[in-house]
């Protein structure tokens, strides 16, 4: 077992490049001291990176907490959470990982001691953002509410680490804590997917590797819908049964047509339409659920007496709970999909505001842009 | 053992009065056969039946098939569910029931062949209202989609009875199914609610037993917010910790001042305002729940991100699932809460008509308006 | 859609071959009238069944409700419940199937009236057995209670139907079932599976598939133990990632040094050794779950006080509940598995004898001995 | 709010009273340094302590991490986890709770980081007793791992307390973490208790809680089984519908005479009697849960079949998870049972090993005997 009094291959500085928030859209790369882990945390090498949806709303308007507080940029914040890389130093009590291990993480590290931490439930941390000052509980949200990874190092605890399977290389081991928020927007729905009917609305990212995760789980038919034939192509090559491109057909309609008027069981929303909701009522049989991932930018006219004549569950989810993370990797390393798929663009630590444009702009077709922190 | 072939005290006449739908609004008294009790079937004598915003809904509109068939009033059919009476026939094979014994009624009896049937959703039936025709699978929602309880007699099948307690008079009885209803609302939102706080919406017959029931189980506060004092105060007999009458306060303000700060667990929207699940999801805490009881008549503007953002499930309801009213019964043998204060107005048979007005423009503070089939 | 007024391509006849319990242990070959399918039921006519290990406990020790009443064997029982066939006749208000469609079945036919029944536990109806007499409640459970599959023909409620995908042959289609008892042992232990280390312990026909359906749907590592290295190679090529002899290993040992000293997520005990309950007590970590599939023979010592030391949850199971027979039917549609490996002996109808033998004897390695009732 | 800066009005001392073990069965008063709270934990005064079960083990037996490891007693470890008390210090970042409060306590504090405390089942800890030397995972269960209450002062975790409520006094506080492990066997069985009937086997102390909490929530019938009519008798003041003395009449044939030969739905089986299991599996109807509470001191012969027969569940449960002792202070706070009545002794904090006397030989009817620390 390794611990942290073993002598350390990795030679850590002690500062680091990281890019941080500047005014409202910009990215500026600056010094930083490496950060030290305490109890429970190590210290991630950063390997690769990806941009997610959520890096775009944080980099053009700022992060969660200073949204809500209406706060000024800080200018000192790094953003980034999709990473993956390598354990370079333990803190103290951690046996989990060794150094070396090559690692994937995970968003939410909860409190610990809320209501909803106590019952498992760490994504929904009372706390959320609680990480600062006298009433500091410990909650980090990494790369939203602390330090992210477009930097050379960031500190993680143990609970927010997966181990990357042998075999997977690191473009795509950035795109395991994606499967994760898959994996547990479907554990959310219930669990018992094989050969239940699904849609998956909007051909993201994280739609598209619910369509891979659904399948793989066996869902039967996976429906995909979407504006873009070339992403609806994708996934149909991660499992998608049928696709619908809704600019040639109603998604409702389509949906209803495949199922032989039936509708789906499930509907996963990942486009982020403010029509997301009331098309997956509209989709769903009586008794069906719909787990809703997107962010609707604008608030819609929802005919809710629907949800209470047909019986029908919705449940709002963040981030990826459950150690969801652990269990889609363990279907990466089984081989279960290829989610090098969505993996398209890939730049240079130094390239980060082109590899933000690309992926903001869907510049090429870009679906998951990858930042190489460190070549290979 | 009581069985179909033991003599009968109960003289059973081969016609019955029964009130009919006839144009919008207008119900008719005519006289019907008195149908027979099939295979798991029993005749049911009318003792009293209560008057629920269903049968508003179903009086002024027609039957829920009709409305989505766009077909017009059908003349013969006898609306009303919250009826309770005394079994008089056996069908063929039961013998969970006695000649003589009370019974209160549940709505739904599914097909049993469906999934969700087969899952135990039977007030999800995927058949409702498939009990006409060549494509008849026995499913019956008894004054919805079937003969309901404005008559002489009716006939359930053994899964939508209940005993009526001992000690338990006819126009209490009626409201069983509505604590039903209350009881499938909080067993949706999880079932542990003992210690949790719970925000009921709308004081009508099924909020006010939400605001029983859930004290019963020992949720704490109870918080029920309204626009009638009158109504207000009985929830406070029922065990509401905390009033909140909509006109002098917000109510989302409200349940924040009272929780000091941090929202509710659980949501019981019985109001049917359309702003209802709006405010609910201003009400619960961060990964809280809200179950929709109340129909509301229009569309609203909802702003769906919130769902996401604070991890929040929202389930549609409909009817009193997974044998609620049998739990809720028990609650209501042990006096737990006292069902009666929400019985205001009785009427006999023949004012069927202007018990039918007393509840759809609450005159006199009308809540429940019960007619006595039967006088006793 | 087909109706039962439609002409009809299969010739029924009047009788049919049926062979029905003697004395213990013997079968007799006799003839029947063809039964007719009543409200929700088809007439199948038997294409191909399987033994299974209750079979076997049904013809040499009497069908259930017999053994419990002490009663001698009844000379005109018809066991088997592993079957598939054709559907050639539908009762009244049948359209969930077809003539002509290919089926296979589960075995439990629940009352639908009782509360596990209302609960969608149908393969715990509290009237078992109930088919018969004045308390006819309805309840089936083909070969086991009523009669079964070694015959012509046999009637089925649609509820015990499950369409068998195409490519797949009469053999493979007998299979379904015994996967969908596995997959309801998996979703018994709480169904999310993927990236969870799994114990199987009993490579019979059961186990065999548990590990299939397990490693399905993500399971890591799935281990399995037995006595045979030849069924323990099947294993293997059906998912197994460890195969442990327990002649030559303790199997607890082995799971603990595969583990790494952690213990496995989930047990699903197929062995029925009477020990099977306390090695996997053994085997799981704490907080972990046991799935008990297989009859012991005999009682066995337990330490009881395991199980509240490490909060161990044990699940007795029976039958195929929660309709995963049709889940697993989708498994074996996207050929997740291949479940022909199980199946080692083909008889012809008036071979049931020795076909029997066969398999209770294990004869020649016997694993699934399959009877082809029709020759294609 | 309250934070540590604030002028304290609690004097506290450098050094303190503690019992200690010394060898088996002895207890030694010594003096310790009072310890400090650290991060997210108070220092509780302690008020009041009583003895449990749990006690007696360890004081005769050994901590549980030294008869597992067979170790020697270490001669300076304080046992004791039933304590109440009032909150003096708190440790950085504690806002939960203010100086003065008067709280109890729970015993689990879990890791917070291996899978089970990830999914909310922090009393299956897979660190349990992880909190010295190199593995200090932080795990601490108060009076078996780490220091408890015979003491005047403890340290305990933010989450292993809970607020006392207005007007109970010290004895009845104690009581508030039994009730709390009753509340979560009733969970841990499903939650929806109200209308189901139970038994109860075992009339000590979480058996008759268990018996208050489970009529709280309307459990019908309540049947309590025992060998003592004086504690059946208090059963009976607690709820129980129903009293069986062993010892006159067999505890199954009694379940099955009340419940007119269905059996019940759930057993909580508290006596630790080797056959309490066995007698469960007897007592429940197919499909029933059996939670498992206390203790069996040695193997016993079980026809494990019977859980495969019937679909029988069973729960082994330890401590008082899920947050079920804020939900059972809940219940307490609004008087739906009276918690006092099973404390029938006082003793002071001098008179510890006669208290331990009376606790362990039952002497005079003992049921909760509680030391008063501090005398008021």
């Amino acid at each position: 077992m390794t611990t942290a009094a073993q002598s350390n291959p990795f030679a850590i500085p002690a500062t680091m490049r990281a890019w941080v928030l500047d005014d409202p859209g910009q990215l500026r790369l600056t010094e930083k001291p490496v950060p030290q882990p305490g109890a429970a945390e190590v210290l991630v090498r950063i390997d690769a990176i990806a941009f997610c949806d959520g890096d775009i709303r944080i980099i053009t308007r700022g992060p969660p907490a200073l949204i809500e507080g209406g706060l000024p940029f800080n200018k000192d914040f790094t953003p980034g959470h999709e990473y993956m890389g390598t354990v370079v130093k333990l803190g103290a009590g951690v046996d989990e990982y060794t150094i070396g291990d090559r690692v994937a993480v995970e968003v939410h590290f909860g409190c610990g001691r809320c209501e909803r931490c106590r019952a498992g439930m760490y994504t929904s941390c009372l706390n959320y953002g609680m990480n600062y000052g006298t009433h500091n509980k410990g909650h980090r949200a990494n790369g939203f509410t602390t330090d992210g990874g477009f930097a050379d190092y960031a500190v993680n605890n143990v609970n927010t680490l997966v181990h990357v399977p042998d075999g997977i290389g690191d473009e795509e081991a950035t795109l395991i804590v994606t499967a994760g928020t898959a994996m547990y927007a479907l554990d959310t729905l219930g669990g018992l997917i094989a050969g239940q009917s699904l849609a998956v609305t909007g051909p993201g990212a994280i739609g598209l590797l619910s369509v891979a995760v659904g399948k793989a789980l066996g869902a039967q038919p996976v429906i995909l819908t979407g504006t873009r034939d070339s992403r609806l192509e994708l996934g149909k090559k991660l499992g998608a049964d049928h696709l619908v491109n809704v600019k040639t057909e109603n998604p409702v309609e389509a949906v209803k047509r495949i199922t032989r008027g039936k509708g789906v069981h499930y509907v996963v929303e990942c486009s982020g339409n403010p029509n997301g909701l009331n098309d997956g009522m509209d989709m769903v049989m009586r008794g069906g659920r719909i787990c809703l991932v997107g962010f609707a930018n604008e608030p819609v006219s929802v005919d809710v007496a629907k949800l209470v004549r047909n019986h029908i569950s919705v449940f709002g989810i963040r981030g990826e709970g459950r150690s969801a993370t652990h269990r889609a990797a363990a279907l990466v390393a089984q081989r279960r999909f290829d989610a090098k798929l969505i993996h398209t663009h890939t730049f240079k630590m130094e390239d980060v505001p082109m590899a933000f444009k690309y992926s903001r702009e869907r510049i090429d077709g870009a679906i998951k842009v990858v930042v190489k922190i460190r070549e290979t």
